[in-house]
């Protein structure tokens, strides 16, 4: 399972063997600093309910998850919980100006921070900064560039390739081996590709394709959710979509989700290729000195009432069907799912009319899904 | 019916009962300024089909739609057409500078063009402008605001409204005598109501209710189109949603939606109860004095396949149901569509799986589609 999602880098302090079970909890929900993690344990709807006292805080169970699907809330047509999962995405918008842009022949595709920008400047011959020398000691026009002599899509590759392996483990952990296009905006010429773990340190784009699985029974809908594996590095046991999955240079969103959806749930492309694209989904994250600038285009696949998904890659633990109001309950009062899952399920929330304008901030919910550059 | 749009005081110069047809056509098309007329009149598709060259310039038929729909373009995967349509409902953003805040309790909630700030000047019992008497003569913080002695929701609208009759036919022609809620945003509180026709002066927001009718015959998916009346002042003889319609202080969504249902297509409420809600459309469009900045909520509704719609009204002439593939084409390929409906189907076709991520242009359309202040 190859997701566009804040992966193991985003917590590069904590070691994924670390003894204690707080930090182990930290890795769960890499998104949350670590003075929320206490809250983010309690789970919200443990307020309202006991039925998920007995939840530990470093794993939960499919009992756990049905449990808190079922728990009624105080006023469900609060957003409010929604929004929270959407800020998740969204943290420390206010701090982007400790990042300059990252140019590429006058197009800005990236952001990168003044002090990651520090350790590039080591590399003269892959990394230049021509206003360094501002008379006045400004930062304004400050950006980062590749050298002039990097003039094709292979050099500029293999050049900052070179550097985010020099820079290796300590500086850019989790170097997954597979490449992402850098680009302006989407469909446009690409200048050259970057290590997918090294992307948010660039702050380029990275686009990728999920899909809500879905099946109609008596005029109820149920959306089929994945539970992940506890081996995966990055959210380990939590929630999943059906199918989800990056997308890697030269391959159309079409084709990586027919791929997906084989390897990820078993569906075969006789029924993969029904998946009807129903727009996008953004987010904007900053994380120390990782801008995450994600674009997920979202896919929405009814499934025959007798199709069982099943995992072909090891991803992921197991399936299970729930209906569409309890995944609505877990999205808004638990923490279980992977951070950005929650956004194109609101999405899905949105489309199918489970969120309406008599919700109280439908509007700001609704505009909340591309708070990113979606581009 | 009751619609949100650019309506006849859009061309507040040229008469209804104007003799020429080239006016005439004006009338037809209000967001063309006179130069595109002679395009518009050519209908885009003209150029790679004699198919529709004997569509008048001032009507077309059930046949010319037909035809027009079922004909092939070069390039299918071009979204260009559909950018041009929704560029009709947001133009001359460039000239924002022309127009000065509406505040009330500090909050804005429209824009009022300088020139008719003019004209509201004379009513110093009901406007003020604080900032008039800046004393570097410089525009900044200029904005206008309703007395301080207009402190209730009712004295504010009885004064604007008076104002509005005094300003009469000449400035803001149209008058519905329908009330539209002056907000900061959907769901705040409701600081007065304002003259529909007159609200796109004072640059208030507008919010509507737009209904996509659809029926689903052996896996293919057909939209319920109207004709409106050719007597309807606005946008005569154009094509239109199944069901739209502006949304009056006082009701929500949902039951102006079902109530519009009735009124417009006999459509039955245990019909319309099953309408779903599945997002929302914005623009902003400035012509002359007037600024419009309109909010839709979408609503699907699959009607059952022996559904005949049955105006109620006298506002449709007739209704049509045309493959939605066949509706695509219209949109980009011809005029008939009255403005806003364009965005509200291209928002279908998004959500359909008709616009997909393979074509050129997919995020930039996405995103176009709230290109104004949704909220």
């Amino acid at each position: 399972m190859a997701m566009t999602s804040t992966s193991i880098a985003s917590v590069p302090s904590i070691s994924s063997s670390s003894p204690t079970p707080v930090l182990k909890y930290a890795m769960k929900f890499p998104l949350f600093p670590s003075r929320q993690i206490a809250s983010a344990v309690r789970h919200r709807f443990g307020s309202t309910t006991t039925a998920t006292s007995s939840v530990s805080s470093s794993s939960f169970t499919w009992d756990d998850v049905f449990r808190a699907g079922e728990s009624i809330q105080n006023d469900p047509s609060d957003l409010q919980g929604f929004l929270d999962k959407v800020k998740l995405c969204n943290r420390n918008s206010e701090k982007q100006s400790e990042f300059m842009p990252f140019v590429i022949e006058n197009q800005i595709v990236g952001y990168v921070h003044f002090g990651f920008a520090d350790h590039l400047r080591k590399f003269r011959d892959v990394f230049v900064f021509p206003k360094d020398n501002d008379a006045f000691g400004s930062n304004l026009g400050c950006h980062v560039t590749l050298h002039s002599l990097l003039k094709t899509a292979e050099d500029r590759t293999r050049a900052v390739g070179d550097v985010v392996k020099c820079l290796g483990k300590e500086l850019i952990p989790g170097i997954r081996n597979e490449l992402y296009p850098v680009i302006s905006s989407f469909g446009a010429p690409v200048f050259f590709s970057v290590e997918r773990a090294a992307a948010p340190y660039f702050g380029t784009k990275a686009y990728g394709v999920h899909m809500n699985g879905y099946v109609e029974k008596d005029g109820q809908k149920y959306l089929w959710l994945g539970k992940r594996s506890e081996a995966k590095p990055t959210y380990p046991g939590m929630l999943d979509h059906l199918v989800a999955g990056g997308l890697p240079h030269g391959i159309s969103c079409q084709k990586n989700l027919v791929k997906e959806c084989e390897e990820e749930a078993g569906i075969p492309s006789n029924i993969s290729s029904k998946a009807i694209s129903v727009g996008a989904i953004s987010y904007m994250d900053i994380e120390g000195q990782r801008f995450k600038r994600d674009i997920l285009f979202c896919y929405d696949l009814k499934l025959p009432e007798d199709f069982i998904p099943r995992n072909e890659d090891g991803e992921v633990e197991s399936f299970k069907l729930v209906p569409v109001r309890h995944v609505a309950n877990l999205i808004r009062n638990t923490e279980f799912f992977k951070a950005n899952c929650n956004l194109v399920i609101i999405d899905f929330l949105f489309r199918h009319g489970y969120i309406t304008p008599e919700n109280f901030g439908y509007l700001k919910l609704l505009q909340s899904l591309r708070n990113g550059d979606c581009s």
